[in-house]
């Protein structure tokens, strides 16, 4: 066994779940044979613990590097300001600086809050708009972190309602059970649930990501914009995984509607941990009214990390080439798929794109690509998140293990391999109640 | 006007409330004339926008920076895991070397989950809990963060609960009113008060601080451990800021009571974000069958920088260093105002104190002390928090400055001057309600 998955194995022992992010879990991905830890991350490529180098054609971070691993104009801003002094008992300028790039990058907007993860600005601007617009009621759709007032959908009496958004058979076990017909799910493009839930459930707040695995249809996204402007409501846009993939800020800006509030996080700072929430003045300064405060919200990698990234973003409009590189492995899925009549479907957004097999198998095919991935010095899944240092050589490469791994996936699909046979090991688990 | 207070009020336009954590506020100390902004900070010096050298004999952080800021050895391994690389797909090993640590020093627990702020491990810690003791009711003694679970306490008929352990004034704007008796406040040292809060309200959590300003009378703690023992109750000890003052680990030790979790922040890192929930594995476990899961809560700067804190601190047995620095400022505080018969109280943790004026005027002399020290180039309040770099130097100048500015104070006290006149500028502001 190799050092991380030894590693990991007295992980286990001593963090519940072994990782922090649910998403970095070892078992959803290649269970016993998945490196699991980093000793070193530069560019698009990863050194194990036992210090082989494979290149990340997977979530480079999930979704914070698309840059590149190791910017070196991101980290030498970064080793400037440890230099400074990262903390003090007064501010660091830089948040000042950040949230006017904010407000110049949102210009519907005045005035910003910042947090170090995805699940604080999520909290955050929930606690802003229920503040604002006097009512607890939220609808959401799509996933927006770990706090009590999201989970609590799973405790309505319509089950399992974040099993599209977030993950299904998840028990909201240690959320207030109180909170129940507090927040409520509605699915993407369904407008006609979204008014419902306007009209019978008291809704204050709609808190939504923008695009899903499929893009707005019929002015869904207007029609939203109208149904909240007439009803008082708070709508937010989640741009935490979609900010900075298709435009130099929220992906809103492709369909002209503006939300109340946006949220970003993962790829604003390059792997540097910082999240905002941006907002209407009139909305924001209800801030001032409750209590939101966090003395690590004060540290300064967070805001100098961004500023430089955002820097580098506008001058390599890096937005547009993660874009066409992910549209380059869509396509080339696409082809493969095609050559071998595998039926795939893939998801909306190019630089953080995923696929599915259309197949009983799916969970098999997915585990096989990893493991033989893996054997080519490849960290790859059935997913790929685009960063500017994915070049022709790597994308190439990658395409070109895929299509030699599908042709035994349409073999396995014809029934001319055994598919319980293509695995050195188990399956990769999905689901949550699977995973622990 | 200085350059920071310029920032400042261009800091209010953008950013509600001016600031990310509510201690670092200007008008906390000295409105219009606080430097509020850093450009460099090292050891217990901070230097201004315009370059002014301060030593800090006030917050040194709000707590973070015990080993002082910009420690060299702290640095120095950051930037060498900067080097390494921040963040990858895969997990980074620092965080499976930190939870052994913290399982080492706290030998009655087996399990960790991390994350990057005070608030995220105090909401985490009362997720687990929550799910453990399979009850929702909280009972709190202390600051715990602020999110929802913990403000709604003011949701509860009983008005302005948080007012002593928190802030008076605090409306829970936004939090939700069916959050209404699911948390419940009591006083330190008051036994009866939790006895009763255990017999009437489901409590399947204590959380509370260890040492509020006066230390356990009458083996409260004791008392505590055993009433939550016998009803099946979760004890969390929040040791945020308490960790770290004065043992190895958490105050607790002193008392010889153990917790079933315990949290750890602030000085955690020295400055670098990082927070811990350290618990008991039957009860941690519960951890796997809810979802807490964040993608910054796997950046590796967070647990490399504790690691080499902790090093430090037991190399040096920093909590022995800056117990004994915060006794001295707390002699020399009795002292002066035994010297011109002033009344001032002070707080129970050596290593981060504060005392406070028995005078209807205290707010003006609190003022009056931070303006004056501040034109010897020192920041100054009513605390103080030791850093290991608080050498000799800069207490005896401290005191000595503060010795001339008790002594204007006394001529307050005995109208010899009229306290009215002693300052340059606004009275600062304290409570909830004036700060906005």
């Amino acid at each position: 066994m190799k050092t991380g998955q030894e590693l990991y194995k007295k992980a286990k022992q001593i963090i519940p779940g072994g990782t922090m992010l649910l998403s970095k879990k070892p078992e959803l991905f290649l269970p016993e044979f998945w490196p699991s830890y980093f000793s070193k991350a530069k560019g698009c490529k990863i050194w194990t613990l036992d210090n082989e180098e494979l290149i990340d054609m997977s979530l480079m971070g999930v979704g914070t590097n698309s840059l590149g691993y190791g910017n070196d104009e991101v980290d030498n801003e970064v080793k400037n300001i440890i230099n400074k002094g990262n903390m003090s008992t007064l501010n660091c300028p830089e948040e000042v600086r950040l949230a006017e790039e904010l407000i110049n990058m949102n210009p519907w907007a005045s005035m910003v809050k910042f947090a170090r993860t995805g699940g604080e600005a999520n909290a955050i601007s929930i606690r802003i708009a229920r503040a604002a617009s006097g009512k607890d009621g939220v609808a959401i759709c799509g996933y927006h972190g770990w706090h009590d007032w999201y989970l609590s959908v799973n405790h309505n009496s319509k089950k399992d309602g974040l099993s599209d958004h977030l993950i299904p058979g998840l028990e909201p076990l240690g959320v207030p059970k109180n909170l129940k017909n507090s927040a409520y799910p509605f699915q993407y493009n369904n407008y006609l649930e979204l008014e419902n839930l306007v009209k019978n459930k008291n809704i204050g707040v709609i808190k939504m990501e923008v695009v899903r695995n499929h893009g707005p249809k019929d002015d869904f996204l207007t029609k939203v914009r109208n149904l909240a402007s007439k009803n008082n409501i708070v709508l937010i846009f989640d741009e935490c995984t979609s900010g900075f993939r298709e435009t130099y800020g929220g992906i809103y800006k492709k369909y002209n509607v503006e939300p109340d509030m946006v949220i970003y996080g993962k790829a604003m700072g390059n792997g540097y941990a910082i999240t905002a929430v941006v907002g209407k003045k009139e909305i924001m300064e209800y801030a001032k009214n409750t209590f939101i405060s966090s003395t690590f919200w004060t540290e300064r990698i967070g805001p100098a990390a961004a500023l430089k990234s955002l820097e580098i973003m506008q001058n390599i409009k890096s937005w547009d080439i993660i874009t066409s590189i992910g549209n380059k492995i869509k396509r080339g899925w696409e082809e493969i798929a095609n050559n071998y009549n595998i039926f795939i479907s893939s998801s909306a957004i190019p630089a953080v794109i995923s696929f599915n097999f259309e197949s009983k198998n799916k969970a098999y095919y997915k585990t096989y690509i990893t493991q033989q991935m893996l054997k080519k010095g490849i960290l790859g899944s059935t997913n790929f998140y685009a960063c500017t240092e994915h070049n022709e050589k790597y994308i190439d490469n990658y395409l070109s293990n895929l299509d030699e791994i599908f042709q035994t996936i349409a073999k396995c699909e014809s029934g001319e391999i055994n598919v319980k046979k293509i695995l050195d090991g188990e399956v990769c688990n999905s689901g949550f109640g699977r995973l622990n």
